[in-house]
């Protein structure tokens, strides 16, 4: 199967429903950058597509960084004098300051508060903290759930345990006729936050389900990993194959109503960017971000010593939406067809990849007759040409072996698929040829 | 004489007359991509230019095509049942549709009704179609004219013919002091059709009369070729000739209401192309259009294995006015003085091009002393200079063999007029001298 | 000192009447490109910076020019019939033509008439005018002194000379760690006008007196020369010089109420340019204009054969403001807060000079972990970052040895200072290396 025969089959709506119903099954499971709870999401995600996990131990050197202990939590809560469970990590994973070191202690409110975060602007969402790199504990909850505590001693639990173990991340690789490889990543450390990120996960693991399906002139490697300790352990070990990524995307963020909004690779001018663009810009409303080394890890991918060429498509950029980050970023907060039509972008944008490519005319010196070739309409004389002709000529005018499909599709203004259609229809005649 | 001197010399108001009164002569006959039509136009343009015609059998081979059979028509109508001309071609060069094959038969309506054609949105206009390399025949007719044909049994005849014969196309070669050359081109082969293209063809015309009369850096090539094979031909027989080409125009669609239009070459940065813009941009409302693969023969002279630095001069473009390639397109629609205007910023181009030279500064080491020389006035402190003074300084500052006039003149923002006017009087008193 | 503690402690209020007061100080002497005026200027400077004063001979050949005869003048009037000074030199050094010959007559007001000047749009304004290269006299006066003249016999006199002397130029030199220079340079011939050019002149000395006192990585060079002929006469005699020059400014009405503006270098694109632009957008509203071979001695700077990076900083450009060469240019024409907002400008400058470097990142390969050098906020997970903390990314990221700190400035849109102080930051934390 082609990827445009998969594409064309796709049913939006289903996929939308089936992406959603993953993020809801993955949704109560309590991530964090290593431990059980992305152990066990990503050999769930072993159901959609073939994942390798890895395992890296605790204290290994990774660049500048260690790979941590491995931190797990059982359970949590903070009981008032009446034995209440004011504050229940049963009911969101969020409740607990990720990487909070053990606690079992009675202590006054007073001296409980300052391990209390909140957000004052809006009373109602929990928090969504974490503290992996300094030895502290915590706990999140609503500010209406803090203004309830009333002066008193409370019993304070953090059933967690933070000892030497491994990180976790999972790899799906998929070869091509090629060993020049496109990079698939997303990060799979939050806890129970939908659109940052099981939107960008489900959606890599059905991408990675699908290119498994068809013929690929790349190789895809598809990565779930820890945020940041996970990037920087993967890229560590993978030295080598670095030097194969030709093109690449972080997906993050695709759930929610917000546009497409896809941000630059640092190079800025990479294929992957005039792709992404041009894809996006077919779709309809849409933004283009420049590079900043804020975000996802197109922070590690793009740093100065790889300069990859990996750009992150997302829908509302984090830093704009205020349920980022918080208990608001829940189920409702992604839609099915937003989820549906973000994995469409994406596939678009793996379509132009692998069918990018540069022709030669081999009539060069004024146009062919394509009348005698049967591509050209008898009776002459109108002044407006289909679509169709317009691309081919077109495609004639611009196979030089300077200018390739997407080339001529931005030249144009017409869109990749017509004009990739075009330059196989006349390859196909003899009138150009395909350049290595 | 100069081409300033014949420049400063035209009034307007004549040259437009002029050319509205050959448009008019050259009107009623029916000409196509070959025949008798075309021969006499041409032999007519003689008496503007000194004009060579050219005669290129049919079957001869000219990159991917074949030069056709020769047409000609000598009458062609549709009676009614009563024996009256209810299509005559007679009356209209468009009522057939262009190349057609004999026919003499009688027919039912029914049977008729695919070979007629009209403009169901213009319904008083006939439309111009053609039909070159596939062997039909046909009519155009207003839409009340078909409406108003009766069920019924019609005599259709068409006495044309279509033999070996050959391919006809006028040239007029003006040598200059250097063998590069300046092209200008224009269709010819349109019937009774006023602004496309007798307007471009006359007004190239009149610009080889103009250009025969002066003094001539450039050497000037003036083409009037049938549409597309005329072009292909004409490069299939003179591919030595092309290189030569520094510097071209397709003139098509000059004397509509609307403003100047200049697309530019494939190249998009060739110097025909700033040059263009330069002057349209000093004689007001215009457009500048990027290229395209469509339109006229820049067509053939911008096809990859050429890309010569060829670009069209028009008015509205062909695709925006509702008249183009119908009848309305008359002797009405064009109007003299844009005529005369579009003449008039030919001439301007070609001004620029003979004079666009590169100077360099003798004393480029601050600014030389302009007061010993009389070349600034006495009293100095007020904060405006004249803009001959202004064209001077940028003059002087800009001739480091960097700039040509041209450049000066855009950077500076004053016209290229003022800026070669103080080249050559910065030059005449040694202060700059002229590189070669 | 450092240039950085010198900013930080100055009063910007005490500075802007400081100048002020010089500019007071200054306005009455009557000076033109030579004579006692320009040196008494430049003797009572020197109580501000170590200025050199240099005579250059008259009759000395400068490039294309040649150094003119010295020009002074003690007294001038015309006195009507009664013996009245109708005009009177006196009272405003403007009234005499710059560089009038020596004349007594007594004269009808017809013969006079052809030497006098008004401004008849602004009838009580005296015009500055002046006639160096061209021997004549004449008196500037206002359009009601011209109206009140009654017709009669006027005593006529002009008590100046003109004879063999020097031009006089003043100069100062403050070597630093680099023999590389930057050059600020401002004409000093305009007799009583306060904005063209007292406010370059006295900010000139000012940015001399401060740069004195703090470590300099660069050598700077203050020029106070008579406009054109003085530029000219310090290029003759310093070609050497001039290929150690890397930025420079010329400074010229930087006292009206207008906002700051920026005129780049006839390069465009050189380091102060783009050094300027940056400076001048932080601190609010401003203006960038290209450059134009008019205005001040940026003409000679940057000359075809020189084309030094020198700009220009100004407020209203000359050619905008009414008052501009006439009376009205006076001591209530200049604010000391702007003056002193110039001068600030001009340290933001030369801090930005001075600071920017490139360094190279010693973690390149994914980010550094700020977190276990303190250089990170503990607990994470909310989506915005202090400024401080972006400028450490950006920083970072960018320092790969192509981007100096003033291009990450620019690339993140973040003010220079905050990106230096992150790359000194991270140089003392080891995680940068300058480079050399």
């Amino acid at each position: 199967m082609t990827i445009d025969e998969l594409r064309a089959g796709l049913d939006e709506q289903t996929v939308g429903e089936q992406l959603a119903a993953w993020i809801a099954e993955l949704y109560p499971i309590c991530r964090s950058i290593t431990g059980d709870g992305v152990r066990e999401t990503l050999r769930r995600l072993q159901r959609l597509a073939p994942m390798t996990l890895h395992e890296v131990p605790s204290g290994t050197d990774v660049f500048d960084w260690t790979v941590p202990r491995e931190w797990n939590i059982r359970d949590a809560y903070i009981k008032n004098a009446r034995g209440e469970r004011v504050v229940d990590f049963q009911r969101s994973s969020l409740h607990v300051v990720s990487y909070s070191v053990p606690v079992r202690a009675r202590m006054s409110l007073e001296t409980l508060r300052p391990h209390l975060f909140t957000l004052p602007d809006q009373p109602d969402w929990i928090p969504y903290r974490t503290s992996y790199y300094a030895e502290t504990w915590g706990f999140c909850l609503s500010q209406r759930q803090l203004e309830a505590l009333e002066p008193g001693e409370y019993d304070v639990c953090i059933d967690s345990s933070l000892e030497p173990g491994s990180l976790t991340y999972g790899e799906v690789c998929l070869t091509g006729e090629s060993t020049d490889e496109v990079l698939i990543s997303s990060h799979v450390c939050h806890p129970s936050l939908a659109n940052d990120n099981l939107s960008g996960v489900v959606i890599g693991a059905y991408l990675a389900r699908y290119l498994e399906r068809v013929s690929r002139r790349y190789s895809y490697r598809f990565l779930f990993v820890p945020g940041t300790i996970g990037a920087i352990t993967w890229l560590a070990r993978n030295e080598p194959v670095v030097g194969g990524i030709r093109h690449g995307l972080v997906l993050a963020g695709l759930g929610d109503a917000g546009r497409l909004t896809y941000k630059k690779s640092r190079r800025g001018d990479a294929a992957i960017d005039r792709v992404a663009a041009h894809v996006l810009r077919q779709l309809g409303d849409h933004e283009i971000l420049e590079f900043s080394p804020f975000g996802y890890d197109e922070r590690q991918f793009c740093s100065p010593g790889f300069n990859l060429p990996v750009g992150r498509l997302s829908r509302t950029p984090y830093d704009r939406y205020p349920e980022y980050h918080t208990s608001a970023d829940n189920l409702q907060f992604v839609d099915p067809a937003q989820l549906a039509a973000s994995l469409t972008a994406c596939l678009g944008i793996v379509q132009v990849l692998e069918h990018d490519r540069s022709y030669i005319n081999q009539n060069p010196k004024c146009e062919p007759q394509l009348g005698k070739r049967g591509l050209y309409h008898t009776v002459g004389g109108s002044a407006h040409s289909p679509e169709s002709e317009m691309a081919v000529r077109w495609a004639l005018n611009f196979s030089d072996g300077q200018h390739s499909a997407l080339d001529i599709a931005e030249r144009s203004g017409l869109s990749f698929e017509a004009i990739d259609r075009a330059l196989r229809m006349l390859r196909d005649h003899g009138l150009l040829k395909e350049l290595p």
